[in-house]
């Protein structure tokens, strides 16, 4: 047991990384008083949102936890609920808290040098990289180590994941009602630039790139791996029965592995020579995740002697890695999807949305089919272990801590150019520029690499909820319609929950419009640049509206399992969630991979053509903004839907089984 | 076996009935030679696509019906096959024939009346209705009486299915291209009215309206009732072996009586009183239904002398008639989501698509309750016998008689408001309107219909399937990891399918937006009124590119169970039929339903607000282009997609035995 002490004692290590990091970031200057009033704005409106966010999560969380503890009558359980959920918020609200300061500095370090500014940023990144996959390593292993039972700690990742599905959807609606609102009544009915500081929302839409791309992706992360190392240490405690201990500690051994490797890897991404940034941070990945194989290869031979198990975690890595190329085909600025997408708007917005839509739909076949090619490669290389998909999804979670500083990253240098747009001190637009172009591939990377990791987190806890009530039973076939039922059920769902989530993005985004609409025809000063605009009450209300209305599609990740598992039985609870993973892991790289492509189409049209103002342009500003709530809330929330409504499935398995 | 000749002679009875309306119809007068002409140019067009839209069916037909030859060695089974290919070609063809010499001919009849030209209309799509009843009953049984194997017929569903699916894709392609480019070009970019004699486009418009939604939906049902019938008698033969010939007779018997009905309800649709024309439609519905449900009982008690068959056969017909009420309470033209939509398009565009989205995720919710519960249903009244889903899948078939009539009804009421528009021979503008009107309607309940029907339909195809190879020995869970791999497998496909056909209109449009374009500027006076379009290049493009871009979708249908089933086995194609069951379902029905949503909010705005030519109109239009696509390629072509890749596996069981 003492190898799990280890494992904390990385992740204190990764901690004090993080303070270096962030000690590093504070000394920088943070510039002129205009950009420091505008970084303040920004801080003040991010950190009044996390802490309403919090308050609400909160409230559902105590609610949640009565039932826990009247069901299963030990406050072990309870317990890592509690740590559980809380840490997730910890660790992105800490995370955020230093982007929102990096984000000015790295405006200011612009002035130095574009190298300066791009490594400013990442380390601004490598904070939320750090500490997501820091505090989890924590979290799991001292409770491993106190509690020795992996099903206590089924709590822990419950809780993160309840953490995670309410902070992804309340950050996702907010920023994108705040950007949908900035928008609309900005650039579409006003025509005044991005970033304009004359716009009441521009302020609103800042914060919201803090708390939805940057809060609500760490939570994501956060849970993702967490819900991997329990499900790892659930099922390897019954495939793994030889191996006694060494079964709990190898999959947090590898997680060591991984931050261990993201530690080198932030600090292998500098500028290197003359490389363009986006090459940069890939030297750092592949120097990351070069670690993470060999560290791999020894804790697998080490702990568990077994070179199989090191092929599926290498299998695992390789597959989350490609997604990036994939994304890059379909989203790369000059790629080709993106030139067509663009050429369509010229017939106008429809046939820009049209031909969007008609990429989008493609665009889960090769992801997936990557993922169908590991889960076979590493069942057929284990011969036949299920433990070889164990593997494999822990393999997905190696690189995360590069992944996820990479996205914090693109907050970061998006609200650097913004400070600098907005506070008209603008140094070296074209570095900052070029940083933003980066972050917004690796935002892209993330939310697709967090799919398809996602995507195999959520059959491991499928098998391991299989496992545990016997699915291996169950025949498919219509004799049992008990079974398809649950099936088709289950992948109805998703539909049912994106609906929810898009719709709550659309309600928001009214308010908000109707607010800026209300300001500019009240205060007709603020169009001129006479009077300025009032940015807190575009805030308070993207925060009202987002809090009010991430409650329900939340429940209903809560709820459906329940009410089917209840109704139907463990039986048709089991098809429920594989057809919801179906379902899910489709519509998400759906709604993701189409967003950034009508995002980037209209950024192709501004670069290549310099077409701002013209009606193509316009059109593809339409597709942008119907692109905005699929890509920032539905998508991303449904990757979290999915892993959630299987831990619920998970958690209640001591119910069903008495049913 | 006596009483199998019986049922075709039904059969026969029905095309009696067919001619003596098409008589009754054609005896009614044209009106102005300016009517004649324009329905004369709809007719060439019309007759001129399915013509060579037929010639590439049957070279696929042909290609396919080589390999079908050299596996079966059995010549009966490609009889059945060309016989099934062709005979839903020959019903939708005759019953399209008559359409289009329907519409002139109600256009002048609101000028004696507007119940004249409803039972006139109404008329001429009860040809349709009874065409493809009465020949898909008259080929099944007079098939069964011959060979006597209902093995041997799957050929007659898998050619009705592959027709289906090309006719479906073709004319789709053909309207919606035509549709999107008369209105970008026309309505967006030079503020002409819809069906305005000047686009040149508005021919191939009203062309398009024959051969998607009349022809092309007239394959559809004609394969969806022939694939009830063959699975209905190939699960009958192993499921009621007591019941001998009578399992063969019992479904082709239900089919009698559909079409029994049909005909009663076709003359019971007339001016009921001061009734609305949609009331007097649904006093036919429910007469027919009512005898249905007579006669079904009549023949469960007689042939199966089983009560619990016969309510699950009522089941099926409610739920499919039930489907309705959520079509109404979805795209009623002033239902809550309508009105919405219609509210948001104030906000632009893009809040128009996004409201429209949200609602348009969680449509399928309903629907897929109705269906989960009379498979519940049909499994708990017959003891646990899957048979009664059978029974349920033929009571969805009892109302396609009248549904299909009330579809056809669509496109000759949209053409004769075109007719009168066009030839400025406008008598009672408000009756055509209204029958427009009526006619989106019942578009929208066939389409809504046909999935739910489809579903069911798919089931026991799959259920067929499942038999036949032993799917029932297959467990569920990630011990058998080819059986989540086939599940996920099947669900990407019809994302891939949708991809495909949205795409093939959008570059289909392209093109006639082209052609457009280049009338209006190398032709300056068609604008003025003082020159002719010319139509017939319009027609000519969207026919090139509908023929060209419907084989690549066309073609996935067949190659993706044949690689799936030979790479991964029998079972994995099993789990990926399921799969593709599942997102197929869910897909369908929100692509129509959201393309329905997107209509009709732009008709609310026009009806009800008279804000033609505004920006909120503008935006609402944009909507509406966007559903056009999803509402009338995608949709109804998704729905025969997972049939026909149901019925590709059925037919190949005996190779996949051999693997």
């Amino acid at each position: 047991m003492y190898l799990i002490l280890l494992t904390s004692a990385v992740g204190f290590l990764a901690l004090l990384v993080v303070s270096y990091l962030a000690w590093s970031i504070l000394k920088e200057p943070v510039g002129t008083p205009e950009m420091k009033a505008v970084a303040d704005a920004i801080e003040v409106g991010a950190k009044a949102f996390l802490k309403r966010q919090y308050r609400t999560i909160a409230i559902v969380a105590s609610l949640v936890a009565i039932p826990i503890g009247i069901f299963y009558r030990d406050p072990r359980v309870v317990v890592s609920f509690i740590i559980g959920t809380t840490m997730s918020l910890v660790a992105a609200y800490i995370g955020m808290r230093i982007a929102v300061k990096t984000n000015v500095r790295t405006t200011n370090a612009a002035n130095v040098s574009g190298a300066k500014a791009f490594v400013v940023a990442f380390r601004g990144g490598g904070v939320m990289g750090l500490l997501v996959t820091g505090l989890s390593l924590i979290g799991v292993s001292l409770l491993m180590y106190i509690y020795g039972d992996p099903n206590v700690i089924i709590g822990f990742g419950f809780g993160a994941s309840l953490s995670a599905l309410f902070a992804q959807l309340g950050g996702g609606i907010f920023t994108k009602a705040a950007d949908i609102g900035a928008d609309l009544v900005g650039k579409i009915e006003n025509r005044i630039p991005e970033d304009d500081p004359r716009n009441p929302a521009v302020i609103a839409d800042q914060v919201g790139d803090n708390v939805g791309d940057c809060a609500g992706r760490g939570s994501d992360l956060f849970e993702s791996i967490s819900d991997d190392y329990i499900t790892a240490m659930l099922l390897g405690s019954i495939l793994l029965l030889p191996m006694g201990v060494n079964a709990y500690v190898y999959p947090l051994m590898l997680g060591a592995v991984g931050i261990l490797a993201t530690i080198v890897g932030i600090f292998a991404t500098r500028q290197w020579g003359k490389l363009k940034p986006i090459m940069c941070f890939n030297v750092g990945l592949f120097v990351a995740a070069g670690i993470s194989v060999v560290g791999a290869y020894a804790a697998s031979m080490y702990l568990l002697n077994d070179v199989r198990i090191f092929y599926a975690v290498v299998s695992g890595l390789m597959a989350s890695l490609a997604v990036g190329l994939v994304v890059q085909y379909y989203i790369g600025i000059n790629s080709g999807p993106i030139k067509k997408v663009a050429a369509a708007s010229e017939y106008g917005s429809a046939l820009n949305i049209i031909t969007g839509l008609s990429y989008a739909l493609q665009s889960p076949f090769l992801p997936f089919i990557f993922i169908l090619i590991i889960v076979l490669f590493s069942y057929w290389i284990t011969g036949g272990s299920l433990y070889g998909l164990v593997g494999a999804n822990i393999g997905t979670d190696l690189a995360i801590g590069m992944v996820m500083s990479s996205d914090a990253f693109g907050p970061i240098s998006d609200n650097a150019q913004g400070i600098a747009e907005m506070s008209g001190s603008s140094t070296n637009m074209e570095a900052l520029e070029e940083l933003d172009a980066m972050g917004n591939t690796t935002k892209a990377f993330t939310k697709a690499f967090a799919t398809a990791s996602g995507t195999v987190s959520t059959l491991v806890i499928f098998a391991t909820y299989s496992q545990l009530v016997g699915m291996d039973r169950i025949t498919l076939g219509l004799t049992s319609p008990i079974i398809i039922v649950g099936l088709l059920v289950g992948g109805v769902f998703p539909f049912l929950f994106s609906s929810m989530a898009i719709g709550a993005t659309a309600e928001s985004a009214y308010k908000i419009v109707e607010e800026v609409r209300r300001q500019f025809s009240e205060h007709p000063g603020i169009l001129d640049g006479t009077e300025k605009p009032d940015y807190a009450t575009c805030v308070d209300i993207a925060t009202r509206e987002a809090l009010r209305q991430m409650v329900a599609p939340g429940l209903l990740a809560l709820v459906a399992p329940i009410v089917v598992g209840v109704l139907l039985g463990k039986f048709a609870l089991g098809a429920m969630l594989l057809g919801g993973l179906c379902t899910s892991a489709l519509l998400s790289p759906f709604f993701t991979f189409g967003g950034g492509i009508w995002d980037n189409a209209k950024k192709h049209i501004e670069q290549e053509f310099w077409m701002k103002g013209t009606p193509t342009h316009a059109a593809a500003v339409t597709g942008d903004t119907v692109g905005d709530p699929l890509k920032d809330v539905a998508g991303p929330s449904l990757n979290i839907f999915m892993k959630l409504t299987n831990m619920t499935a998970l958690l209640i398995v001591p119910l069903l089984l008495l049913l």
